[in-house]
């Protein structure tokens, strides 16, 4: 990728795969508390990889975590492809910062900071306020069954605006970030997305995105593979960034960026469902070392994910039937990261507990 | 069930079914928060369940919430069917009331009251513990290979000793309550009663408990239907309080108080894994209203579990491959509660946000 701009590439030279030497010692020590040797499943694996991802590091942590809600919009939208207007994605901003959505109930159930970014939404910036990060790259994207939805710069934008949220994140000592969407519409870009970088007929994986019928599913469709002929040469040009500028989104590619910024930073990335899935598949893309970071959280409602899931080889924490987006399936999973943080370091083992080990 | 004794048939006809009248108007303030229409998924039925559970009262709760960690000793140890020895059931009630098991851990992450109750555990009383409830009803069952496990009127005991913990926690203002076994040895018991009941062979459920390779195994499967055939009078009686006292176990038969007392009670009750679910099933064919105040956490490792959920036709809220019992996988299931009951609750509407409630 020569054409990459020059923060950019270093952004990703500066990503290391995570370390797996430090795998027998983890292992070692979860094998020695008092449990039976795997019975806490996938817990276990989760606290392997924090440890894996913290170099070792005692205590293995899951906080403090922070989840970024970006916002965005899309001209594809014009197409009739979601059943609420453009509109609401402005209104959820505001219902965010109202503390309404279910993002902000479930962040707070779970005791986890929530950060809104209005990456992409049309019209004036929204007033200023303690949760809201107003790094606007355009209002909205165009329609890409016309063409790009994003210029190559304004998709490089979206990027490095999602790294500059990781490294605050870092600097502020988070230890995870969890990545959230909000725009309407956007289940139509990532189902593109997914088809570009995977080369699967849309039809595959079209789903009803927030509640089509069988006849918008079918028109969806159809929208999808026109922007894919539209961006036909960005697509077969195979360069991740340039797909992602054609068929992607502006909320899209700062959450791939928030992703390559989390390994960057070392924190894990915990990826919420189908639209992060998607900014998840760019980032990997782009940088496939991401890959050690990431936790998955849920298999979405959305047709399609666990396509995609399966085809990836990943077999996320949940299946809760979700499809809300906002990362909702992400603030649930930091719950069970945090607990698999706290079995690893809280147990007691059999020699401290005067507990048989059995045979 | 004529034989029961007075105090088992006030407590079965005090318990209530669920009262589906509070659907309609639990699932319209559902659909009328700020989200597009059951995009929350199980969490959505979760809130709905417990809406119904406490009549409709606002706010619904899953909070305070208590899980009893119940440990007993199973004669049926003596043929060899676990990997750790009978006296790891008692070093583990120590390690309970030390705070270094895996269910201290995750009740204290999930911020869950525990209780450890020695139903019947062989040797002496433990020393008194502000979370120890010292009930032993005998210590430990008869080996089930030669006859009962339990005489009718020790299960009895257990079962009503089970209804005294949920009695106590409703007290004590508890609207949720988990299931927890302690038992070395106790998957085998826990088998046996699933055959029973439901008519199935033990090669078809038997699995490897705490570690059992493929020989243990068969040898497993071989003690059960030694168990049955020793039982066969009990089990083709069909009396369920009969089979829990000829196949199961002191902690089991409390389990499965511990259930109809939180339905008596019009507490949610979270059911553990392979044991509780075996305990759940002795509970239901007693009384079988119990169901509906029931929620399943986890699909256990254990092969076999699966299966009977299957049978029940119930869907466990996670899969995470845990196969620790003690109430682990209810621990984590009983934040997904609480997440839900936080969503009924906390989410704004559609036009208390000023969002478009779309198509």
């Amino acid at each position: 990728m020569p054409s990459l701009s020059p923060r950019l590439l270093d952004l990703i030279a500066a990503i290391d795969p995570v370390d797996h030497g430090h795998d027998p010692a983890g292992q070692a020590h979860l094998d020695n508390l008092t449990k039976p040797r795997g019975s806490l499943g996938r817990l276990e694996g989760l606290a392997l990889q924090l440890h894996r991802i913290q170099g070792g590091a005692r205590p293995p942590a899951a906080d403090p975590a922070r989840i970024f809600t970006i916002a965005g919009d899309h001209g594809v939208a014009a197409e009739g492809v979601s059943l609420f207007p453009q509109e609401v994605t402005r209104q959820m901003v505001l219902n965010f910062l109202n503390g309404g959505a279910g993002i902000n109930v479930l962040c707070g159930t779970a005791g986890i900071d929530l950060r809104v970014v209005d990456a992409g939404c049309p019209g004036d910036d929204f007033d200023p306020h303690p949760q809201l990060i107003r790094r606007k790259v355009a209002p909205g994207t165009a329609n890409m069954t016309h063409g790009p939805a994003m210029t190559r710069e304004q998709c490089e934008a979206a990027l490095l605006l999602g790294a500059d949220l990781a490294a605050q994140a870092a600097a502020d000592g988070c230890r995870c970030v969890g990545t959230g969407d909000m725009g309407i519409a956007n289940t139509t870009p990532s189902t593109a997305l997914y088809c570009a970088y995977r080369a699967r007929p849309p039809e595959a994986v079209t789903g009803p995105g927030t509640g089509l019928d069988a006849h918008g599913v079918a028109r969806k469709a159809q929208v999808i593979r026109a922007a894919m002929a539209a961006n036909r040469r960005a697509i077969e040009s195979g360069d991740p960034v340039d797909i992602l500028a054609a068929v992607g989104g502006l909320e899209i590619a700062a959450l791939a960026g928030l992703i390559l910024g989390a390994a960057r930073h070392r924190m894990v990335a915990v990826i919420d469902g189908f639209i992060s899935t998607a900014a998840y598949t760019a980032a990997w893309k782009i940088a496939p070392a991401v890959a050690g970071y990431c936790v998955f959280s849920h298999a979405s409602a959305e047709q399609g994910h666990t396509t995609i899931l399966h085809k990836l080889d990943i077999r996320p924490l949940l299946d809760l039937g979700l499809r809300l987006g906002e990362g909702t399936g992400g603030a649930l999973s930091i719950f069970l990261l945090r607990s698999a943080a706290d079995i690893f370091e809280k147990m007691a083992t059999f020699g401290d507990a005067g507990v048989d080990a059995g045979k």
